[in-house]
């Protein structure tokens, strides 16, 4: 495996076009298309939220019903969240537009939006921005990069990443793009990612591996806990890399499976990392576990405690705070047995031992926190499972992007 | 029932003392201590935290094996948390230097500590500062409030509460102090809360009665959604109001119970909107449910939102995130039947009517959003129940205490 430079117009017959489109922001493109060649097996993984948006309704639809799709349609600035009849209706409409203009059937032209719940899109924006980009829909890098530019929000960067694996007697590619920075809490997904692949595989086996990787990448990131309206993730394979198809769960399938995941994880790493305020990504290991579920419950404690986010921004080797978040977290230790350690790029150390603290260097434990990627690893000396969390600090910016802005 | 001033020493027979001991903070007071002339019987309720404080297991032990109290002593600035087994030494030391100076049991001396989680008790100073409090124990208003102030730590003022209500023959009075401002998420019951009362009840039918209350007041309220290692509400009774008294479930025993509920719902409420750099008190009621359970649970979900708090601080009807709030708490309901309300001292509106958004002005809703105290009311229509939950806007001062003290 292979990582290469790109975005969710690496695989082979993946094109790309985005534009300005005046959803809601000036200045700046605010809607992407993505565009496959030939149709493909299309997975899918959405908000756990009742209250869902019109296109994640429409999009759970495509994948699983049609189970096939050559497009997809995404603007920024509006989520078509809490809108109704008239919501999904905008959906359709969108979803018509493109498949008359591409010869391609409704059914198999997937939507998505972000942005502030609640307010209606204004269609004929939308259908002349598609108007725009089909005829712009082109491969290579630039038009797949415009296009993570394009779907952004609070974000501060595009994120977009992409991989090369051996298998079946073939390149194949996988490469994705998402957008996140708050809201963020997928209980199933995170909030709007775009995975794209030219392997060969069986639509069955394409949505258990994307089921089964989300609860080990965008599962595990928080910025504030909220679980969002829009939560999508959407994974396209046209099977262009000419790879021996892949229909059951042999090697080639776990080599796939482990490039997906190495995509998901960047992806989702890239989100807690732009968490809205943030200045530093926080990652915690739970190790030691009984089970991963637990370990899994313990580490996500963690990272949405907002009192250890406000210490983490403020460098702050609070320990206390982790070990009262995993307290409460329902998982059940032995806070007499836990070890702590800080690790980053300058260097790690041991905080606590057996669940008491140890004299270490404050001075020392806040040079290691002061890097913009920081771990904590606590050690529950009960098995041998587990189970990594990403998050980010709590910042000033935090509270004025929410308190200042209509998202 | 009658609202009369005063705190921990309304009651008959209850006296306190507070002094500057100098555990954490300079120039000011950060020890208090109840003592009531009779031995009392005491109910508790304790932190669900899996990592407990020293003295909230000593407490548990007070109030399920002695059943009995006559005082309480309490520290500011240090936690006695994550202490091993030198932190329960010190909880003994304490009990034990009250015990023979007062010639009290020293297991009818309940403990309680908050602050910094990790450090260990100056334990010649908590000495000193009972030999200095004991002597100094008075009744009255002054002594009492002076001891709700000592108890503080990033609380911006103190908290306290008293009422009277006729039962049994006698004029009874149930008086409490608290504090509580960060790592506030109760799941058992408050940070620290002592309530005083002069009514003749039995034990277990005091512990029934604070039980069952601290689910409908402490148990309801969120500042950041962590749970403390400290969380304890005490409730002595010494029975010098001469009532008859309660034991058994009569009418004494409801007018009582309604009397603890106002008291403990107050002090909720003082410590919600304390909340470490709030600015407002979030009440939300939800209203409409099939059950309590269910109203609860979408209740609490609202208040703990931090994009929720931090557009109550922007003054922001950003009822988008209320609605995905509830989607999320895992409680059902139909998200297109809701209607929702905005209240305050400056008037109410209604924002949403079956789960779409009205035309209301964004101006008056800001105006109603502007108040000390904001409500929101959503109507889920589904059957009679409620519940109420309490919390605070998310502001720059959160995350300024939190990254810069180490509590």
């Amino acid at each position: 495996m292979k990582q290469i430079k790109g975005g969710v117009t690496a695989a082979k017959g993946f094109k790309a076009a985005s534009t300005a489109a005046g959803i809601k922001y000036q200045n700046r493109q605010d809607m992407a298309m993505i565009y496959s060649e030939v149709p493909c097996d299309v997975a899918g993984t959405f908000t756990k939220n009742l209250v869902k948006a019109a296109p994640v309704k429409w999009d759970q639809r495509v994948v699983y019903e049609s189970k096939k799709a050559q497009a997809v349609v995404v603007n920024a600035g509006i989520a078509n969240a809490c809108t109704g009849e008239e919501g999904m209706g905008y959906c359709k409409q969108t979803a018509e537009k493109v498949g008359e203009l591409l010869g391609v059937p409704e059914e198999q032209v997937l939507v998505a939006s972000t942005g502030v719940i609640g307010k209606q899109l204004p269609i004929d924006r939308i259908c002349a921005g598609i108007e725009v980009m089909i005829p712009a829909l082109l491969g290579g890098y630039e038009s797949g990069h415009a296009a993570a530019k394009a779907i952004m929000t609070t974000d501060t960067h595009e994120k977009e990443v992409a991989v090369e694996v051996e298998l079946g007697g073939a390149t194949v590619t996988i490469g994705g793009m998402c957008k996140g920075s708050g809201m963020i809490h997928p209980n199933m997904c995170t909030m709007l990612s775009f995975v794209t692949t030219d392997a060969a595989i069986s639509q069955e086996l394409l949505l258990e591996a994307l089921q089964a990787d989300v609860e080990d990448t965008y599962n595990m990131i928080s910025v504030d806990g909220d679980t969002s309206t829009n939560d999508t993730c959407v994974l396209l394979a046209n099977g262009m890399a000419g790879n021996a198809k892949i229909t059951e769960k042999n090697e080639d399938y776990a080599a796939f499976c482990k490039a997906l995941n190495f995509i998901n994880e960047s992806l989702a790493k890239q989100m807690a990392g732009d968490g809205e305020g943030a200045t530093a990504l926080f990652e915690v290991k739970v190790i030691g576990a009984e089970t991963k579920e637990q370990a899994k419950i313990l580490s996500k404690s963690v990272i949405t405690s907002s009192l250890t986010k406000a210490a983490i921004y403020g460098h702050d080797a609070n320990w206390g705070r982790i070990l009262c978040a995993m307290g409460y977290s329902g998982a059940s230790f032995d806070p007499e047995k836990v070890d702590l350690f800080f690790a980053s790029a300058a260097g790690k150390m041991q905080i606590i031992k057996d669940g008491v603290a140890l004299d270490y260097s404050e001075e020392e434990a806040t040079k290691i926190l002061s890097e913009p990627e920081v771990t904590a690893i606590a050690d529950v000396k009960m098995g041998d499972a587990t189970a990594t969390a990403w998050g980010c600090d709590l910042t000033y910016d935090y509270v004025k992007i929410n308190a200042d802005y209509r998202s």
